[in-house]
């Protein structure tokens, strides 16, 4: 039993006030886990465009003061009432979607979005007693996406938690709790590409360059990455990806160029961008017969994907992914045995890291597109 | 070797002379098989709507005269040069679509839309020299996709025959040739429901009644049948149908009516009318985590598929098959051991039965909407 248990915790914490203004590193009180919560201490956290997003709150539901970040490594504080599958000194990775192993989606093999704990952006307290556990002198600060990890100290459902290797660096595991299983599943776990296939990759951010590295765990032969920035191709190139396509240097439809490079269409393909036209594309330039197309970006509300039935007709399937299809308590902590024993790359995804107290430097390399994933070290 | 081998065969054709028109049994002139060819005495022939569809030719190329028919049974008369699969006596089903065993869909485990013996229904001529082997005194008739089986003898790609158990009734399997497999195998092979599922199946004519039957079979525990016309529904309980829905007793998009029966949306649905608005509907009306919607039915040329990009990306999947997945020569014989085992019910899809010579009545109850198979037998 920590020293802390059952006490407030008063620790720092990255403040977003107001929609798009710097976030305020402020003192904050962290209340204990209640029923079936952990209080976890953050060691690591790095940002991921959804953090951005609902910071900009453009369109966006605004819920401000709000701590953001849900990509994070840390280890179990102490834990709440009913809470029996982790304890103190536990090493873990939150995760802004949850396995409550009890509803019909955590009881199928084939989903994981649990109807309890799916992720819900608009909500910013905890759902046990729809409070927040974050206060600045009496005032709440909400929570966002159930993890809340831009603190030192954060209170989780103990279905968002993942347990992992102890062993397994925290400082570079971090990232395997959002973006880069969201690729990498997509890839692995539902296009599921035969060794040898071809496979595009629609989007080099860094979802794009973990479904890419997916595609080269699995053994693709070659791997054409998509996008309207050819800057990308370089770094791409150190995930695999062989070949490049820029729809900017060409005057036909993107699908059509592709089925000509590969003799009717790639095997498979994944579309990170959320651009409807680029999920168009990227449908129908996979192959007749077995083409398999995996949405992953998320695309505008009012987007609307259309195409040819023919298209599916020919025997090709579409279908979309949710975090890569990893469900969180039961598969992230497989995810990290694949960095650990090194057939998953992680390092190559983090390009630069910051204090905690230069966390606006973060959302600035972000914002200008510089590199993939900065870690933030909550220890200074 | 038969006495026929190498000659000339003089028999009885249903031979179609005009679009729409009745067909006429005529005596025709049947070449002897060339390379890759075989010739087969048909013994059992049925109608399919795709029969009827080509001869009445509205807005299809017209290519007459031409012999029709593509569901049969029969027997090995003589075989053409290279042919060593077959041999004469052989019990075969015909099949409008081929298996080359060469091609990069053959070859491939996930596809059987070979590339040199995929359906074409413009095609009236044999691949091997462009030339038809019917004729009327000199004059050529026309194939229909390779197969023209309303003739008490045809000739045939061996890529595009199946050789069945010699103790299946070919009464009975012929039907197995073309819908009834492409329903079943709709179901069985690509949608695949687990036991105790819920199935929705749009369209319940002989197709969608075989996508049923393919359901109850895999031990669906509900099979929810939609139609416009609910004199099927009586019918369609004989195939596993424990539910109907039609759509003109509703005042909402059938999937939210769906959806509300099976709290949240069926595990499988699968769509045999063709129509675009019931393939988005049974799209839609899967559940989100595990959903899967197969497209069996042939939409017109200028249907566009449209739906949210957010109902793919919440883990649903979007299928379209072709003749049920099956590869024609290395699987329909096991469908054939489906019946021969009693697991699969054949009988019950065939409801009428005429002589050769009144084979314009098969027409007939088709275009009434009478019946789901006609059995029509060559031998009176």
């Amino acid at each position: 039993m920590s020293s802390t248990a059952g006490q407030i915790i008063r620790c720092r914490a990255a403040v977003a006030w107001e929609a798009g203004k710097p976030l305020v590193i402020e003192q904050v009180e962290v209340s204990p886990p209640q029923k079936h919560e952990v209080r976890l201490k953050i060691l690591y956290t790095s940002l991921c465009h959804t953090d951005v997003y609902f910071w900009e709150a453009k369109g966006q539901n605004p819920l401000f003061p709000r701590i953001y970040g849900h990509e994070a490594g840390g280890i179990v504080e102490s834990v709440g009432e009913g809470v029996v599958d982790l304890k103190p000194g536990d090493h873990v990775l939150p995760v802004f979607t949850g396995e409550c192993k009890d509803c019909a989606h955590c009881k199928s093999e084939e989903s994981n979005m649990c109807d309890l704990l799916r992720i819900n952006t608009d909500r910013g307290v905890m759902i046990n007693d729809g409070k927040s556990r974050f206060s600045i002198n009496g005032k709440p600060i909400y929570h966002f996406v159930g993890t809340s990890t831009f603190s030192e100290y954060t209170v989780v459902h103990v279905g968002s938690v993942a347990k992992i290797n102890p062993l397994a660096p925290l400082d570079k595991v971090c990232v395997l709790s959002c973006g880069i299983s969201t690729g990498l599943g997509a890839t692995l776990n539902v296009a599921k590409p035969p060794k040898g296939s071809t496979v595009a990759v629609f989007g080099l951010g860094a979802v794009g360059l973990s479904a890419a590295e997916g595609a080269r765990i699995a053994g693709a032969s070659r791997i054409i990455g998509v996008d309207l920035n050819p800057s990308r191709f370089e770094e791409a190139k150190r995930f695999g990806v062989t070949e490049f396509v820029n729809p900017k240097d060409h005057n036909k439809p993107i699908q059509e160029v592709i089925a000509e490079m590969t003799d009717g269409g790639v095997d498979r393909s994944i579309e990170c961008t959320g651009n409807v036209d680029a999920m168009i594309s990227a449908f129908e330039c996979t192959h007749d017969g077995w083409g398999v197309a995996v949405l992953v970006g998320v695309p505008h509300k009012n987007a609307v994907f259309k195409t040819h039935p023919m298209n599916l007709l020919n025997e090709r399937t579409l279908k979309g992914t949710f975090f890569g299809n990893y469900k969180p308590r039961s598969d992230l902590p497989s995810v990290v045995e694949k960095y650990m024993n090194k057939e998953l790359e992680v390092e190559k995804f983090i390009t630069h890291s910051v204090p905690f107290s230069e966390i606006n430097k973060a959302f600035e390399y972000m914002l200008k597109g510089e590199g993939l994933r900065c870690i933030i070290h909550m220890e200074e």
